[in-house]
């Protein structure tokens, strides 16, 4: 059992500094596509024995030191009692998006094992293959709100700051809500033997730092404390979080992860050596010829190093179909290399 | 001539707290509409009477304390040899991306009095008719760079950045001759009238600090420096700013415009009491009841206030379609009342 991940999480002293990539399992892997040729997004996403696989794909095939569970941050969404489905243009588009009250009250809060329990088969397959540690996930409440007031993706969110302003009731409602899905969804995930889970504030981003002081961090901050007595650290990833570190730093995670945007040295040292640092390479650097894409390596290592209680390595923000698999084995191997693994050529 | 904004923009007292709006001349307005009813989008920014009538509008329905000229960030690319066109569904689209160093051979530095006269004419029609000061306007280089190498918009700026990062020549080249174009499209602006420029870098926010200071700023300070001797006042607005503060500090503008994603307090200590800050209301924060705009207007001038050499109000980016004229009147008269105007009743 590799555990240099886990340890990095807890602050502990570990030979090397360890790395996974968000969105490891995905269209850039070859492996990947072949698996999705024969089966459409979602039930990839509820076929256990499918999930489990891809998950394990980017461990063999890169030597990341975690592996993440294959899912998607909607499927708690879609337990909740909204309409859930891909489209290839647009993305995830979710029917009757919730504005009203009326709209809320149909909403439900599933119960894990009885509403996914693809999610935790997947996760217990997982932990008898895997010789990594096993990230769960689920989306932070602001997040999902998003998606469910939006009905998908947006670009300027007017619909989730309409409601979130016009309608406090509403919007505050949702977000209870939505926290207690994730509460049960999360915990269920460390039952079924997640090691970690890690939340997703992909879109938090984009609320100024009073906003979401009142409209995302309490949510977050009740999401963590309710799930400290399951005993799995907590990772809390929030996009675009240059902004927002002071408040972030109050969110109770054992570690942030952070986007590219900003200095890792800096956001480290506003969030204080309490907390273990995760990231932050653009992901766009992974097209970087293998020479400059290790100066940015060895700087990041440098910035967080003795800044933070740890630091794991990440991108700043999931990896892209585009990049050639070559390059992202490349980063891996720099990572320990730099960092100072001693590596059997 | 009400001079306050000009008076804020150089650091002087000033008896109340000047607001302009970006994208104020626009779709939300249902003068401007009409004025597009008749007339595509290119053909009103090259039109000199209508581009001008355009840019007096907010400036008689909003009480607003500047104009800007009415044009598009992509004429002077046009200008550059660039084919571009507006579709209604992907927004601009510029033919023939410039990926190579063949297509940027091709490109010219335009001489803006012979190349876009019309923008220099509708400056001259506006400053007969403005009694408030006029603010000129370009993209800043990297803005404007994204635009060419990826065609249009983009989500991940991957063209950007993969030839920023495999092909530095070419991404250098191009970012020289876009800056040898603004340096004299800014000058002709300024000399047919202008008393101030805003240079816009809409999507410098997607580079890592490390990267904006390599690819980005050192053409924004070149070009800064050379207009100096203009001896008009110019403002830099970074979209994304949050991350990248320390090192916009270092531009040489006479103000900084910020996007709302940041605490403008905090982003005036960062940026020093030498330089005036613009900002940063979020654009979607018009859609607040009054009274809660209003605490939140409050709250911006109250940060501001002492903080910087000097605060223009505007928004953190573009004034959105959606928004009801009303409520932009609301903030322009907030403003000012909350900064200490006497208002006539």
């Amino acid at each position: 059992m590799n555990d240099t991940f886990l340890k990095a999480l807890r602050g502990e002293e570990t030979p090397y500094t360890p790395i996974w990539i968000m969105r490891q399992a995905g269209r850039y892997l070859k492996e990947y596509r072949e698996v999705r040729e024969g089966v459409d997004f979602l039930t990839l996403c509820k076929t256990p024995e499918l999930a489990a696989k891809v998950s394990l794909q980017p461990v063999d095939i890169l030597g990341v030191d975690a592996a993440i569970l294959f899912s998607d941050i909607l499927i708690p969404v879609e337990a909740m009692g909204m309409k859930l489905e891909f489209s290839e243009k647009h993305g995830p588009v979710l029917s009757e998006p919730i504005r009203s009250r009326a709209l809320l009250e149909k909403l439900t809060v599933p119960d894990p094992e009885d509403d996914m329990p693809f999610v935790m088969e997947t996760i217990k397959l997982l932990k008898s293959q895997l010789k990594v540690p096993l990230i769960g996930f689920s989306g932070a409440p602001f997040t999902l709100a998003t998606y469910m007031i939006e009905g998908g993706g947006s670009k300027n969110f007017l619909f989730t700051k309409r409601v979130m302003y016009q309608n406090h009731g509403v919007f505050s409602g949702l977000m209870e809500k939505i926290s207690d899905t994730v509460i049960s969804y999360l915990r269920a995930q460390i039952r079924a033997g997640a090691d970690t889970v890690q939340l997703f504030d992909t879109w938090a981003g984009v609320l100024s730092p009073d906003d979401y002081r009142v409209f995302a961090l309490p949510y977050v901050k009740r999401i963590i404390k309710e799930l400290k007595s399951e005993g799995a650290p907590i990772i809390y990833f929030v996009n675009g979080c240059a902004g927002l570190l002071k408040d972030i730093k109050t969110s109770g995670a054992d570690a942030i992860g952070i986007d590219w945007r900003v200095d890792i040295g800096e956001a480290a040292r506003t969030l204080g050596k309490k907390t273990v640092i995760q990231g932050n390479l653009d992901p766009c650097a992974l097209l970087l010829p293998r020479e400059i894409m290790k100066e940015k390596v060895k700087d990041i290592l440098d910035k967080a190093r003795g800044a933070a209680k740890g630091h794991i390595f990440n991108l700043g923000h999931g990896i892209l179909p585009e990049i050639p698999v070559e390059n992202a084995k490349s980063l891996v191997e720099l990572v320990h290399e730099l960092s100072g693994k001693a590596i059997a050529r």
